[in-house]
């Protein structure tokens, strides 16, 4: 590293402000599977905006390329830098501040570093709910959520990050603060800035701060386990739900049996719900503000009049908040467990909510014609279109046998889901991972646009370069 | 006009699809209050994306600007041409077709001349529910819904246009079609173009059609009239119902006395409801998905509660439909009563929730130092911090005398507004009415953003020259 712009960017931040061990390096110059690393002229780790803005500065002047990251959490190495040692990585993670709370305007006010399961806390502390809810919000930022627009298990009542946010902060890349953070439910002055930044995975600007929408805290909560005949009965029963139910119906995460599976045999304290075995199971949730709504016997009737119908062959609800958990870590465990049994591949595509079964039923097809006896580890947000399309390897085959087909076997999956009109990328982003893949898959004219928007506000292409685009 | 360039024009849309007659053109010339109007190179209504894509690359290769338009409803002048005569109107409202409602899908897909009021029919026909509600339903289009990104009354518990849209097809500047037209509730594949074009008011490209969420239909409503002290006690009260029943609030619109007086006075059928007069109105209204929850007893609840505390003096509970239909009339009376009583200004703010209270008491003091005696039309959806901050002149004073200081008094109004960090424009939008303002009252860098973007996706500056930026 040149010394002399190291001194510069050490009078900005201070020596607290730059990672210079080589071990604690590491946490940030790979990600936590393990599958993406590189190398970084700089880990900065600035404690305010005003810091973000001077090293940006400092950057640009200089041509040096940046990469923000958050808790880097991320399953597409979007937060990673390559392996040049050109880049600079810009870490979020000592701006932590909650800024505000206010429970009267429903808006709470952080810091692109604040992890997320500290925000449904503050939220909690008063009275107020934030929905966004996922496998990693024990480490994960909020600033990584807005870059890229995560998702998670509450979408189909809250909506993505996107929904939920109503002003940001911006580092632009000539290194100028952009100072969104307004609490306002309307603003119909001008094009909606935020809406570019957001889900752009760091290639437009770094997002410092944010306001974020709260709600009324769910006072009532039901929880139902159900086994069910086929995928065909998942959207019957989640449209019988919601019709019953309406915005009550907080969460539907389907299942298949091999996940369930995996599940009870690897993660510790998890077992099977019911004595038989079905082919398919769905995780539903209901939740009321009022506490004095009998929500589990709503749920009960509406699951009763689906077992008449035959679209429910068994069901329980939770009697506990100990059996809530018990059937949330048996979703929750499914992608851990996954990886007990060998190699697999992770997708997470969306389509239209009714298209689900024949898509599940067309692609299973394909697949099973390119390796025979694959377990298909297949479960999601149904609810929302989204599926965690894996795919662990045959229990006979050799592993390196299976990694061969692996490209083969993702073709046939994004190809599918082009066919059926639908996302290779739901909530998990580009990164590097599907990068090329989305070249591939979406249209020229949208590749075409979102480069014309990448040249107006990056026109030296200094934001996480290589990302996304 | 030059021949030539009529004769390629009409080859493409047919004789159908211009306006010729002098009398019918002048509906596309000026808006419905007269307050704009304009000249026309021509006026051309194509049926369907493939005349509006073949008109544009006409337009665009010739040099020619165009002023998109929908149902011409809107109050800031944003789809008229300007006084030039050089502009080419395009009017979408041939382009009125159902495309397809997915009830399972929860989604319903339409082209852009699509009037807001069929799109709730439709919607209601497969038990299904489409929240966007305004006063305007019955004749504006979906098109120019998306294009101001249109709020209204039921924006509380659904949000804006922007939020019930999860695809649009676009005529780009150059007119190649965008087909954004996906029913994906998540699509991570990099940045949201969707976003870009909705709320850009036409200066962007042409929306010609839209994937729309449905949700499911209400079964039971509630609705009260409400008299309440203090502006204060109405943030109390929103936060107070709120809380006891979440979601189930769909409806919280303020008024000022005098907006009811005007109301009671002017429109035929329309009453006040106590025999006493109260400084501020509430008109309230809770819904549910479910038929067999007793929404009036809750509301009584909440009610009865708030007037032990002295939050609300009077209240009644809507006991039939002709009665939520009478109390509706008195506030969709509003702007129409006020035309009445002689020259008033008309806005359309929003501020935090929690700040309402400060804002109307500061705005209205520095307005008495102006005007005295003003009538004060305060009204609007204060749920989502937006006000209609409607000034009638005093009944003493000339109306030219008025008139003299209405640009005073709105400087006051837009002053006290960017005090309060809010928006001068909640869900009108900008058009050419309030462009100036903004220039005056956004932030210098907000304005720089959205000219680059302006450059990168319309270079020539051939969408809707004149309005937004």
């Amino acid at each position: 590293v040149d010394s002399a712009f190291l001194e510069q960017i050490e009078a900005i931040v201070g020596p607290q402000g730059l990672v210079t061990d080589p071990i604690e390096a590491q946490s940030y110059l790979a990600d936590w599977r393990g599958a993406y690393s590189g190398v970084a002229r700089l880990i900065v780790r600035p404690s305010n905006t005003e810091q973000v803005s001077a090293v940006m500065t400092l950057c640009a002047r200089a041509g040096i390329a940046v990469v923000p990251q958050g808790g880097n959490t991320g399953l597409c190495g979007g937060s990673i830098p390559d392996s040049s040692g050109d880049q600079v990585v810009m870490s979020l993670t000592r701006m932590n501040r909650v800024i505000e709370v206010d429970p009267l305007n429903d808006t709470i006010t952080v810091e692109a570093g604040v992890v997320l399961q500290r925000i449904q806390d503050v939220a909690l502390e008063v009275n107020r709910f934030f929905p966004l809810s996922l496998g990693a919000q024990g480490s994960c930022t909020v600033g990584g959520n807005l870059a890229t627009n995560a998702g998670g298990t509450a979408v189909l009542r809250y909506g993505n990050m996107r929904e939920l946010t109503l002003g940001i902060e911006v580092v632009l890349p000539d290194g100028r603060i952009w100072n969104g953070l307004r609490g306002l439910r309307k603003d119909n002055t001008g094009y909606d800035l935020k809406q570019l930044f957001i889900g752009a995975e760091g290639t437009l600007g770094i997002i410092t701060a944010a306001v974020l929408r709260l709600y009324p805290q769910p006072k009532a909560v039901a929880t139902a386990w159900v086994a069910i005949p086929s995928t065909h009965a998942a959207i019957d029963l989640i449209r019988l739900v919601q019709s019953q139910c309406g915005d009550r119906l907080t969460g539907f995460e389907l299942m298949s049996r091999v996940s369930v599976e995996f599940v009870a045999q690897h993660i510790p304290g998890c077992k099977d719900v019911f004595a038989n075995a079905y082919p398919w199971y769905v995780l539903m949730e209901l939740s009321d503000t009022r506490a004095d709504t009998n929500l589990s016997e709503m749920l009960e009737q509406s699951l009763a009049q689906a077992f008449e119908t035959g679209h429910v062959l068994d069901a329980v609800v939770a009697a506990s908040k100990a059996q809530v958990n018990a059937l949330w870590a048996l979703r929750e465990g499914i992608s851990e467990a996954q990886n007990h049994e060998g190699p697999s591949l992770k997708h997470d595509i969306s389509i239209a909510v009714t298209q689900i079964p024949d898509f599940i039923a067309t692609v299973g097809q394909r697949l099973a014609q390119i390796v025979p006896d694959l377990r298909l580890v297949t479960y999601g947000h149904v609810g929302d279109g989204n599926l965690h399309y894996n795919v662990s390897k045959p229990i006979e085959l050799d592993s390196d046998r299976f990694k061969a087909r692996a490209d083969e076997l993702t073709e046939a999956i994004y190809q599918t889901t082009a066919e059926f009109n639908g996302s290779i990328s739901a909530e998990h982003g580009l990164g590097v991972a599907k990068r090329d893949a989305a070249r591939r898959y979406k249209a020229p004219l949208e590749l075409e646009l979102m480069q014309q928007l990448k040249r107006a506000i990056d026109p030296n292409g200094l934001m996480n370069p290589g990302k996304v685009l």
